[in-house]
């Protein structure tokens, strides 16, 4: 379960309750003229934890992800915070970056034998995605016709180049509703088809962003609807919107909210503004030590939301032991490092608190897929709130069309 | 060798000279005068190399760092960027963050008989690193009077407690000069010692960073004051500053940017007014698909840099393969991938410019000590130059004080 609580004041003025009940009204209207696809995925992918069950996949020890932005963040982060919780999790490598000395570095943990590969583009033509893709079938000796191609896999819209590929070959393919962008794709096949393989529990998962969404429209989540109306009546004033985990493991869950918040957010207005609201990710209590300082003392130009694991699931205790000269932190003798952790949590909160920083907390009882899968829901519907009231196109992303532009006009030339 | 290049205009008018003239005069004076120690590190570490070889510390195969905040992450992002260009590197370990499931999960990784134990405070209290050092003494049974405290090393202020405490057990330390803060440490013991035992060249890397230091009080890097002078003008109308990396091992690099940028000059003034530059570190090519949007088209609020690295020592290429119906990608057939993200590099850059976005480009021949020594002295001399410009004191951390102090106060109540 998560649950929520804030520092910041809202007034719900008759101007705001109109702005929030005409966000919430077109999200609705997305989501029933289905216009915009992510709403239903909690459903409509049920159907693809069939279909992964039906294809009967077996002996295999390790999942290659070839993929980059959207086609990785959400796996990685869902992969990296329930790991430790999961039984008999495979491997996964991630093969994202044109980065050559780190293709080379993955492509040599690779076992051939026991892999198998995702390729995974919305579009179908990524640059980073065909490239490596290319050279882990060169690496590897694939053969696209024998019977490498029982593990390999396809995750793209229908209808795209690697959708056509996938089809000559006879390679097994996952399509991404075309309703759905690709940084709102975690709950399609993008994310389902190679979690589940890995052995995650993505019924689960999204049976908790499906009870999420359900309680959204049903009226059940206002504090959701009012601190978008929050976020972005303050955007001149707190442009920037600081998500701080406790917990080392949704440092990708973090960079997965940064990729929505600043591809959706960060446009050109209906009324040909530039607007946005800029994301950063920190992880506690390590960025205690770095960026709070800039937070507290700086400029009044950030809110905070703290995300908390109540329980970890781990009891791991500070040792009662004593250090000679040192027995001045004996006071969290015998104490769990998870107390100790969400202490701090709190402490930074007061701080923030006492410091007139706007915050708000979202805490998870604990790790579970049912409660990741809400927090996803929670940021995918909080973005379309902020979006829808900021007067934008959220799920389009016209600004990377232009550097895409120059690098295929400059390799081209180069021949 | 760092070269550097710059889209935006900066006009050299009277009072810009003026105020880079007296930035680098208060530089020099806090240098002269041994006011602030980081700038005479690159000579004065040479002791602790000496040191560390006169230590003769043999059979060992892991380094596990205890530390958080300025005693880890310069480490980290030393460690990282250099890792598959050294020979015969131990593996390092890092036990920061309270996190149960972290230190659970590195704890399992630590080989007690071949592992050597670095404890980082500079304030010799810090209550995340106290508390794991007592958890790691106790998981591995370390005996602090036996043969075991041979492979235990403090790093530490002179007269700390944890350095009371390594005197009293006859524990080997390395102190860090009193006039040199924990972000501006790595160069100090903190970064060379437990570098050098993992088998980096640190002499070189010290090298670099001495040679950057001389070029600029010798008054040959006054591109440096002029972006400091441009940046701390703009602070009003771009106070977010974005650093672009291109190199996925950069990553630990632009988050100790990010930790010395915040810390450093997210202040109150001199004035009593909130003052700061926001740093947002991102990874090329892969933050394209995700933040570039809101540079792009978000408000424009923010300035980049980035870093290119010229030839990353890595001949992959994309594969001569076409693959049926994805032959668009052809073009970048048998090129190298270092092609492929250095055009990528540069065509963000173009994109940048041509949307007016004020950009400029540090570029690295090569991936060597002594150019990764040069960069980290490029950054703290940046800082302390903006600092110097804003009127703040860039060295302090006021802000943090507040959250610790809650902490203390409620963990103590809880008894």
């Amino acid at each position: 379960m998560l649950s929520f609580d804030r520092s910041f004041d809202f007034q719900n003025t008759q101007k705001e309750i109109e702005k929030m009940d005409s966000a919430f009204e077109a999200l609705k209207k997305e989501m029933d003229s289905d216009e915009i696809g992510y709403y239903k995925l909690p459903q409509s992918s049920l159907d693809i934890v069939e279909k992964v069950k039906a294809l009967h996949v077996e002996n295999f020890s390790q999942i290659v992800i070839i993929g980059i932005g959207g086609s990785s963040l959400g796996i990685k982060a869902v992969d990296q915070i329930l790991r430790p919780y999961g039984k008999n999790i495979k491997e996964i490598l991630y093969l994202e970056n044109s980065d050559p000395v780190s293709i080379s570095l993955t492509l040599k943990k690779i076992k051939k034998e026991e892999a198998l590969f995702f390729v995974i583009s919305k579009s179908g033509g990524t640059i980073e995605t065909t490239s490596i893709f290319k050279t882990v079938i060169q690496y590897c000796s694939l053969d696209l016709d024998g019977v490498d191609k029982k593990r390999i896999f396809a995750i793209t819209d229908s209808g795209s180049n690697l959708s056509d590929f996938a089809n000559f070959h006879q390679i097994a393919q996952f399509n991404i509703p075309l309703n759905v962008g690709g940084r709102f794709s975690v709950l399609s096949a993008v994310g389902v088809a190679p979690l589940m393989m890995a052995g995650y529990d993505m019924k689960a998962l999204l049976k908790g962003a499906g009870d999420f969404v359900k309680s959204f429209f049903a009226g059940d989540e206002n504090h959701l609807l009012e601190k978008a109306c929050y976020l972005s009546d303050k955007s001149k004033t707190t442009p920037i919107n600081v998500l701080f985990s406790y917990a080392d493991r949704l440092e990708n869950f973090t960079k997965w909210f940064v990729q929505l918040w600043a591809e959706s957010l960060g446009k050109v207005d209906n009324h040909g503004a530039h607007v946005g609201l800029t994301p950063v990710g920190l992880i506690g209590a390590v960025d205690q030590h770095s960026f709070l300082q800039l937070i507290i003392e700086g400029t009044r130009d950030k809110t905070v939301t703290l995300i908390k694991v109540e329980d970890f699931g781990d009891d791991l205790r500070v040792p009662d032991i004593s250090l000679k000269n040192i027995e001045k932190t004996n006071f969290i003798n015998g104490k769990k490092f998870n107390t100790l952790i969400n202490a701090q949590c709190d402490a930074t909160m007061q701080s923030l608190i006492d410091t007139k920083v706007s915050t708000d907390i979202i805490m998870l009882d604990f790790v579970s897929p049912e409660n990741i899968g809400a927090l996803i829901m929670y940021y995918e519907l909080l973005t379309s709130a902020v979006g829808s009231m900021t007067d934008i196109n959220t799920y389009n992303q016209p600004g990377v069309e232009l550097g895409k532009q120059i690098l295929y006009k400059n390799l081209q030339k180069q021949g």
